[in-house]
């Protein structure tokens, strides 16, 4: 809905699970499949070709006809290879879908989906981090008091929380990485058998992906789903824990943080107001995470060589969960780019709150500091990885 | 998405809360507030009659700028606020949003797409129910062996596992129908003080609504949430046990039914498949739903006067839950009215069953049938209150 | 386990779910159920009579057997009905489990498991609502600023906060109350034929155990449990949205409550800290709530006449639900009662807030006073329906 | 609870997690952390001795006292410390819990539990994936009917079949091995600042403890409880798929495989019934699972330098899920040792199937045997990296 897509679907990611990019994706996997079936052998190069360019061109398939037809066949692969069939011509038909199974299409193009959707949200899961990174080193040795169970406890910095947040942002990106590495294709045809040449297509076909390639299909072993919903749960449960941080250090009773934004957080009936709207946005979008993350888990119990309804709710629980997760870390990377921290403030409140610890409890901030900067060389190695 | 949305958006549920069944239930609010601060004394009539007419009329109004800024404010109704009283100029615009806070419109508006919402998914329950009924019926002293544990066990009737299937479906529109009786208006102010003549508003606004009034608002004590939540989350789980049902009776060994369709469930790979895609797409969608409920529960914990996140994540999740249950509803209805029995094949399968059973275990299927008729006026009770 | 007992099985729920309280609920069911035979004429009054007193003493019985075959059996019911059959002797093993299945007497025994469960943890809610009722009597009229998206907003009362919290917590009494009052026996025989004189039998054991009766058995139609998983989860979400606002109003910097405890709470290393310990607890239990809710209507797609594993998946769900409910409705009884509300900061930090605070937005305390007396007589009249 | 015992807490599993288990975990860390201490030169090598060996004797401290107090306390870890130093006596009191906050202890003692529990219960996924293997050779040519959306589809083969249930199980194991070998110390002292010498204690910490060691601590970024979570999940979603094939093959109507035991499945009152009690029993454990992960996901948003319920709620969630993993794990292996597979059955229904099946869909045995190899190959490389 276009009304909360501001809030709900921030950023980049919801363009990667569209509709438009889900027919990118599933003609992607259907021109690999005839290139691969033709390095294989077992179609013209010629034929391969001409799917290539119809793939190429979605604009030329009736896609109507396949968005009227999708739910009566149980998924959109159906009607959209006959679409193909029809635009490539008698010749060069046999060279579309060669051997596989709608499923092998749909969990490929969903895999593909996944990784450009985790392409966008790590972009802004980096900013994010990058914005805590920065953080940390120019609050390495503000001291703040450090807060346990809600209470007052003992000394820290603003630096040792700014790095705790970028080290879990890095962490979190470090996974969804590792699970997009491992993506495998899928491909074994109606009932997974794989047929000899089959052995060589999927190879091909993962090569022409970039995708992993495995023994079997994972028809209903739906380890790869699980491990998508596993990582970017973790994203969610990251940037939520940064993003209560700043809401609570905004509190007005605490004052150490604001996010500083023109166009967000104002109150017309309550001018004094200053609402940390996108460290709370992304709260609510994170807070999204969980349930889908059980949906995913709980849809893996498939039956017998394809689930009749495990597997196809996996569809819109998977893009949804990628929509809300990006959204999140979109928020997250607005909230700190934002953030203005009131050292004066945490001063104040560390320096009050002194007087009731034992001195044996003081901190040396040279120390912290140290950690900090261990913390930041972290960040760093991560990132010029990502160069 | 489109692609999906005959899966996964079946039935008429996703109309009722699209943008467009949003902003009229927003200005619907907005309306009524105004009409019940005039039934108050708080403004004149001839304003608030303005109000009505320019909520009657999104058209007129800047939904776009509405859309846009929504985010920013973390909701939309303060640009929709403001979009209003541009509207209907300096003079009418004290009768908008009178003594109101976001929240209130925003809940009221979230609890008529609720009622809107449940009246289109009831009737595919009710649609469903009365097909079962109808199977029960005429099946009423057809034997089936029953399964427990997914094993043969003793004989029944179809005539009883159809009614089982009635019950269900009619308790699930019980417990619906008791929900949306008691849904409540929300009506607070920015703290939900409620100052006197506010009382007197909410009550109005409340009738005008035809919703219930509570004494206090229940901006962070989510009981009307929860009570949609739990109430969908059952219709769910009883759509995925009768779909579950009719999965398993339709396989191919078993054999017992069949969904006859002109358009869904071939294979043009395999001409010999039929697939029972309604009642495969029923359970894909109700899936979806626990997951859903979950989170709904988890964010009951909402903070002060006003949550920072766990409110705001009620909308997509609710109204996502709305839609698959919807969805799922619609998609069983579709399944049970094209279901065909094959009573011989029944009969055969108990025939061949009885020889292993003890002679004791017997059914009487006469007393089988008396159990079917009580549950049968039990249905015609409840659907005579529909009429 | 033990060891955190104190924290996650607090109050006295835990013990209403037992092993003992198993058998003996078990055994109240095998008991009735004879008696109910009995008036129905299936059985000897005598033979019910002997039945009942050996399920009077499960002593007597060789549990410890029923617990080592319980699993192999696939629920505890087959070997406790051998069991029961050697304690009566063989006149009256004929009366023992007449014409039941496992599944009708652990399903009985469960839902009355949960109402005596309920029960208990209603006292606990119904203690925090008394709490909570006398805060917002107390503080009727003591000013408190109003706290919106975790910002200081308008100023209202501490009294509508408290009676926001009281009608919260009746509200999740009252739903409580009307499920348990609609908890269904179950009684239908292996497939649920429920031949003739089963339904005598039936509304005699319902009668027997003070439960509803039912037109059909619902051993796959899971309404009940959904019904108890939904009033358990926005029990615990009330009781979590209270607790969060102590421990928020408890924080330091804020001080306006703090949980006076002479026991709890106290930090050997920080002599400074007074943890909010009940109040924290609280939350950790509620926050177990929603995943269970979620299973329990996830497990409600349930096969043919008995479920090859969602069923049982229902047991330990059910129970370890009511045990985490139970338990944070004890911590939330405890820490309301032992809350010390700090007035003049109240007043100080409202005060100083209201400069801020355009005129136009000051309270009305008497007219708030009027509110929480409005519902605290809506509390009143709950209570002396409990009385 | 010890009726249920037999069914949810199977196998190995819950004795890793006991409060037994619990508390050697707790004084393993404290022990380690007074010899770290010595390395680190913070304490006399010899009271880390006491210390050591009084941790090493659990009987001989107060434990009981240890378990009145956890809860008032918040966590059992302030009274276990008190305990420890009056059994230690006051030389080496100071080398008990150096520079420790009570976090630090629990967190590092859960990561070593979850470890063993891992360990047991990846024995029995070992078991199950050995089963599945040996059905895989032995039945590596033999045609099964491969079933689609509950339809019989195309031929494939018993051996491919249960290679992908290898390859699943492997593939848990591949999961919960590689998060077992990343699994952190906590210890970061009171607000997480780790003074100087504290960098060479954790890091001794880690060494003492063979876990791996962070650069921050990790109090309120809770990846390593996700990971875990997530490995987790996966496995009880592997186990699910393969015991509802099971399930499934087992029906009446299909039974082409059944488990043969002497002393689990029997129906007293229909002694034709064979039920397959461990696949079922499986299914019931493994969907437990999705709802605890949910909460752990959800339980990630954690304030400050410690949350105030959120890291509490892990402790019996976690445990719950490894005991219930584990518990799925063991009736896996129970199931598939115990499969009989019906060769004539199968190849009977398939040649049946076969009449309606296009020629061209015909399966070539002989590759998909080769399939099977390749499968087994991957296998045996891990099960080599076991030895």
């Amino acid at each position: 809905m276009s009304l909360f897509a501001g809030t709900f679907a921030r950023g980049g990611t919801a363009a990667t699970v569209s509709d438009d990019a889900w027919f990118r994706a599933l003609l992607a996997v259907e021109a690999a499949l005839a290139r691969a079936a033709a390095r294989a052998g077992l179609v013209p190069a010629t034929a391969a070709d001409a799917v290539t360019a119809a793939c190429a061109d979605p604009g030329r398939l009736d896609l109507a006809t396949v968005v009227a037809r999708a739910a009566d066949a149980g998924n959109p692969v159906p009607p959209l290879v006959r679409a193909l069939r029809e635009a490539v011509g008698p010749d060069a038909a046999r060279a579309v879908h060669v051997a596989a199974t709608s499923q092998d299409v749909l969990d490929t193009a969903l895999v593909l989906l996944a990784r450009n959707a985790i392409a966008v949200l790590d972009a802004d899961l980096a900013a994010a981090a990058e914005s805590a990174a920065g953080l940390a080193a120019a609050h390495r040795d503000d001291v703040l008091i450090g807060r346990t169970l809600m209470q007052q406890a003992l000394p820290t910095t603003f630096g040792l929380k700014a790095a705790g947040w970028t080290a879990g942002l890095d962490g979190a990106r470090t996974r969804l990485a590792e699970v997009v590495a491992s993506l495998p294709v899928q491909y074994g045809g109606a009932v997974g058998t794989l047929a000899g040449s089959a052995v060589a297509v999927r190879d091909a076909l993962a090569a022409e992906l970039g995708l992993e390639s495995t023994a079997l299909p994972w028809h209903t072993v739906r380890l790869p789903v699980a491990d998508l919903a596993g990582a970017l749960g973790a994203a969610a449960g990251v940037v939520a824990t940064v993003a209560v941080d700043v809401v609570l250090l905004a509190q007005a009773e605490v004052a150490e943080v604001a996010e500083v934004s023109d166009t967000r957080g104002g109150s017309s009936a309550m001018p004094h107001k200053n609402n940390p709207v996108a460290a709370i946005s992304a709260r609510a979008c994170a807070r999204r995470a969980p349930g889908l993350v059980g949906t995913l888990f709980a849809a893996m119990e498939q039956e017998h060589e394809r689930a009749a309804g495990a597997w196809h709710a996996e569809w819109p629980t998977l893009t949804g969960l990628l929509v809300t997760v990006g959204s999140a870390a979109s928020w997250l990377a607005e909230s700190l780019a934002s953030l203005r921290v009131d050292v004066p403030r945490m001063a104040a409140t560390a320096a009050a709150a002194a007087e009731a610890i034992p001195a044996a409890a003081g901190l040396d901030v040279g120390e912290a500091g140290a950690q900090v900067d261990a913390a930041l060389a972290d960040h760093r190695r991560l990132t010029e990885g990502d160069a």
